[in-house]
C-alpha cells in the first residue's frame, strides 16, 4: 500500500542514465551542504526544520510539557517530522509537523495543476515533483485562548534532464477565537500584515480576502475563525523565486509574535463551565471545516499510502455537536458568530 | 436562501394547467384520505411517520425523557418532522427524522442518476420528484451499548402529465459497537436477515455485503461498525412496487426488536473511564465517516437551503481524536478493530 508517488518512480521520458531530483539533492548535500547557492528544494527544507524546531522548543517552554517526535522515511526520498504535544498544561492539543516528498505526478493532477501554471508539460505521462511545508496547529485548553493554524509549503517539478519546470509557494495563518478579545485579533493581524507589507503594500490586503474565502465553512455560512492571511500558487508570474522565498521567511518569522502575546495573556483566564462548552461546541465547527471542506485533508485522506494521524493531527482532542444551539441574544457568543458571518477589517 | 427543488418549480415541459404532484396529493389527501389505492408516495410518508411516532414512543418510554419535536414546512409542498432527545438517561445523543420532499431535479442531477434508472428521460430541462425517508441514529451514553443507525427512503420523478417516470426505494441499518458482545450482534444481524428472508433469499447475503462496502471508513481501512443491511435503487428491475414496499415495511418493522433487547442488557453496564474514552475515540471514527465519506451528509450539505440541524443530529455529542492511539495488545479494543478491518458473517 505505498503511495503511488514513492512507488511510481520517474521512468518514461527520463533516461535511465539520469538521477533523480531525489539523488541529486542527496548528492548535493553531502558534497556541499546547503548554502545560499544550493537549489531552493533543499534551501526550504533547511529553512522549514529549523522553524519547526524553533516553534516547537518554544512551545514546550510555554506549556511545560514536552513533543512526542516521530521522524518517518519516505522510500524513494524525503520523509516527515511529525511533533505532537497532547493534553500538556496549556496545550489541549499541538502539532507541529514538516514534510518533505518526492514523488511523481500523474497526468491527471498534471492537467489539473495547468490551470495555474502554464510551464506545466500536458504531454508527459508523469513528472517528478518535490514538496516541502511546515504545518501547524495549535488547540489550548483554556476557552479564552485562541486555536492558530499556520502552513507554509514549496511545491516543485522537475524536466526530465533534472532542472525546474515549474515551482510555486503556498500558504497562510489563520486565528480561530471562541471568544472574541479585539485586540487579539488586532495584534495578530497587525503582525501578519507588517510582515506582508514589507514585501508588498498589496498583499496584506490580497491575501487577508483569499483566506476569508477558503475558510469559509458553506454550510453554516460562516468563516472558521477571524482569518489572517491565505495564498497559494505564487509563482514567476508574481515575483522572482527569492523575492517570494524572502516573503515566506517573513511570514513564518512573524508566526510567534504574533501568537505568544496572545497565549500567554488568556492561557490562565478564568473560565466557566458554560464557557468550556461553548468552546466544544467551536471545536466541532473546526472539524467541520476540515473534514468536509478543506482541501489539503482531502486530497491527504484520498492520497493512497497517506500518513492519516499527520494529516488528522489538526483536529482537536475533543469536540461537541449539539443539535440546534444558539448563542443567547446579546452574549459574547453571538457577537462571534456575527463576526464569522460577516468578516471584518481588523487593521 | 431557499432550496433550489423548490425554488424552481417545473414549468418548462409542463403544461400550465398541468398541476404539480404535490398539488395532486394534497387534494387527493383531502378529498379521499390515505389508503391502500393511494400513490405510493402517500403510503410511504404515512408508513414513516406512523414508525416515527412509534419508535420515538418507545424511546421515551426506554430513556424515561422525552424528546425535543421540530416540525418544519417547504414552500412547495412537503416537510419535515425532527425529533431529538440530547443528553437523556439512557442516549447522550438520539435523532428520528422524517423529510417529505417534492421538487424539481436539474438536469445534471438527473443524467447522474440515470446510471441506475434507464426510465429517467436525459432530454428534458428539469423533473418533478418526491422523495420520502425516515433516518435515525441513536449514540447511548453507556460505552458498552452500541450506536445504531437506520434510515429507509423513497424516491419517486414525475412525467409532464404528472404520472410516475421513475421510482426506487433505498436504505438499511447498521450497528456502531465499542465493544463487542458476539450476542448483540448476531441478535441484531439474525433479526434483519429473517425480514431479509421472508421477501428473498438473496436479499440479506446481497444487503449485508453492500453494508459492509458502503460504510467503509477508506483512509482508515476498517468499516464504521459492525455492519447490518444497506441497499439503493432497488425498482421494477428488482421486483413490483408493492413487493419492495412490503420488504421495506418488514425492515422497517424488525428495528426495534432487533435494538431494544440490546440497549435493555448494556444500558447499565458498568465501565471505567478508559472504556468511556475508547467510545469517545470510537465516536471520532464516526465523524470521520459521516463528514469524509457519506454520501447522503454530502449531498444534504452541498444543497443550498438545506436543514443543515436536521443532517448533522447524526453526529454524536462528543468526539475525541487523540494522536497515534493504539488498542493494547490482546485488548477488547484490539478485537473490535481486527473485525471492522475484517468484516464477518454473523448468522
Amino acid at each position: 500500500n505505498d503511495p503511488p508517488t514513492s512507488q511510481d518512480t520517474p521512468k518514461g521520458g527520463i533516461q535511465a542514465e539520469s538521477p533523480t531530483i531525489a539523488e541529486r539533492d542527496n548528492l548535493s548535500k553531502r558534497e556541499s551542504g546547503i548554502t545560499a547557492h544550493s537549489p531552493m528544494r533543499l534551501r526550504m527544507e533547511a529553512f522549514i526544520k529549523e522553524n519547526q524546531q524553533d516553534i516547537v522548543r518554544t512551545l514546550e517552554t510555554l506549556d511545560g510539557s514536552r513533543f512526542v517526535v516521530d521522524k518517518w522515511d519516505r522510500p524513494h526520498g524525503g520523509g516527515g517530522i511529525s511533533c505532537v504535544l497532547q493534553d500538556g498544561n496549556v496545550f489541549e492539543k499541538a502539532g507541529v509537523n514538516t514534510s518533505v516528498v518526492y514523488g511523481s505526478l500523474p497526468r491527471q493532477a498534471i492537467s489539473k495543476m495547468r490551470a495555474n501554471h502554464k510551464a506545466l508539460d500536458p504531454d508527459v505521462e508523469s513528472l517528478e515533483f518535490f514538496a516541502a511545508g511546515l504545518s501547524l496547529v495549535l488547540h489550548p485548553h483554556n476557552p479564552m485562548a485562541p486555536t492558530v493554524h499556520l502552513n507554509y509549503r514549496y511545491f516543485e517539478t522537475a524536466n526530465a534532464d533534472g532542472t525546474t519546470n515549474a515551482w510555486w509557494f503556498g500558504g497562510g495563518t489563520d486565528l480561530t477565537p471562541n471568544y472574541l478579545f479585539d485586540e487579539d485579533v488586532i495584534h495578530f493581524h497587525r503582525n501578519i500584515k507588517d510582515a506582508c507589507d514589507a514585501h508588498d503594500k498589496d498583499y496584506y490586503s490580497r491575501f487577508k480576502k483569499w483566506c476569508d474565502e477558503y475558510f469559509h465553512v458553506k454550510h453554516r455560512n460562516e468563516t472558521r475563525g477571524v482569518g489572517g492571511i491565505f495564498f497559494d500558487d505564487l509563482d514567476e508570474s508574481e515575483k522572482d523565486q527569492e523575492s517570494l522565498f524572502a516573503f515566506v521567511q517573513s511570514c513564518m518569522g512573524a508566526f510567534l509574535p504574533s501568537y505568544l502575546p496572545i497565549i500567554q495573556k488568556r492561557k490562565d483566564m478564568p473560565w466557566t463551565e458554560r464557557e468550556k462548552q461553548w468552546q466544544q461546541l467551536r471545536r466541532g465547527r473546526y472539524v467541520e471545516f476540515n473534514l468536509v471542506h478543506d482541501r489539503g485533508t482531502a486530497f491527504g485522506l484520498n492520497t493512497p499510502g497517506a500518513r492519516v494521524e499527520s494529516i488528522l493531527m489538526s483536529l482537536p482532542l475533543t469536540a461537541r455537536w449539539q443539535y440546534q444551539h444558539e448563542p443567547e441574544k446579546g452574549s459574547r457568543e453571538e457577537r462571534l458568530v456575527g463576526v464569522l458571518k460577516k468578516p471584518q477589517e481588523w487593521v
